[in-house]
């Protein structure tokens, strides 16, 4: 828990990048980016764009899934307990990028309009670009977003943790607990991550899609606050 | 409950149709179909792209928003349990036409490949074209969805709902209720979907996005049914 008293969930090596330079030549990613009236570096590495195009980059099962950071940001900053003031989210990206975003935030719920203010994001470093920014970016590893936070727990989400139950889970979180839930397709958390995650939990045998881990976390969260109507029986 | 023992949700009046005849001339829409290489029938209403055209459209406040479909379908049929087999999901459309899923299908993450898999569904009633489908459409009102479902209990969730905990509404589902959440951003059931409506009932004093509540209940649900890991102490 902050200082601020809200809790604290961090979507980590999320899959949301610029398109990186040695793609910016291949012609399926120019035709796309020249399209919209941008340049390939302006624009998001998007698989459903640019599968052809990243066959050869490190990592490309864990990159250009920008719809996972949509569909978990929207599912946490939708949710009861931001909206009753009690969640900040953070987003840290695979190539080591931090976004922080104004409480309160209401992002885009279409896709291609989350792209484009998470491209200017990305290059012009906040949004809007004048006036109190609602989203802004820093260049900061995992490590370094730790250190910030000074949270004295620090517990990840997977499906090779421990199992554990919701009710465990939000119990720990309520002591201090910053949550901790990868923002790609497959795979595991890369060892910088890891070594800073003191405990990890899974909450079912399979593997599971981010934005399903963090509205079972907030919906524990939630009873546990009795944010939610609460049972009258009891 | 289902027959065949799944737990049934519809997400009702769902924000998802083909552009309707009289906005086919408007610049905006032409202009859009044209750039996909459609015509604009066969293109979704979506109010990101068609915001002016749709000004004097009726009801247009609960329409032209897909997304909304596509987040709670990827919401309901992500979840645990869902990949359980134990979640069967129908989508009823605006202008009363019905969304029938293969169990176990996986839709695209990918907002605009969504939107035009629903584009083919819509126009040609099926998707894939030929073999067994695995998404397809009957015209058919709300209430001749419950009839064919066949439900006792059919009960609808909105703000304006007599205020239950999760706890209390999961036991009233596994004891054979439909869910029903409006797939639409604002306002209340239309009349033909309420006066179907056995019980309504609200799980947080302020509104909340479709999926948002489709994720709390299924987390009730899980729980109920002891999906996720358990409580080890108990």
């Amino acid at each position: 828990m902050r200082p601020d008293g809200r809790l604290v969930l961090v979507i980590a090596e999320a899959s949301l990048e610029l398109v990186p330079r040695e793609l910016w030549r291949h012609p399926a990613v120019y035709r796309n980016a020249r399209r919209r009236g941008k340049r390939p570096g302006e624009t998001l590495l998007d698989v459903s764009l640019h599968y052809d195009a990243m066959r050869r980059l490190p990592d490309r099962e864990k990159r250009g899934r920008p719809d996972i950071v949509h569909f978990t940001l929207l599912e946490a900053l939708s949710s009861p307990l931001s909206r009753a003031g009690k969640l900040a989210v953070y987003v840290h990206t695979v190539n080591d990028r931090v976004l922080y975003f104004k409480p309160g935030v209401r992002l885009p719920r279409n896709y291609n309009r989350f792209v484009g203010l998470m491209e200017q994001v990305l290059v012009e470093g906040r949004a809007p670009l004048t006036g109190e920014p609602l989203v802004w970016v820093e260049d900061k590893g995992f490590g370094e977003l730790m250190d910030e936070l000074g949270g004295s727990l620090v517990v990840g989400f997977s499906r090779r943790g421990e199992p554990a139950s919701l009710r465990v889970i939000a119990s720990r979180m309520l002591e201090g607990g910053i949550v901790v839930v990868g923002g790609f397709p497959h795979g595991f958390f890369d060892e910088r991550v890891y070594r800073r995650l003191d405990e990890i939990y899974s909450i079912y045998p399979e593997g599971l899609e981010a934005w399903v881990v963090v509205s079972r976390i907030l919906c524990a969260l939630e009873e546990a606050l009795n944010i939610l109507y609460p049972d009258r029986k009891l």
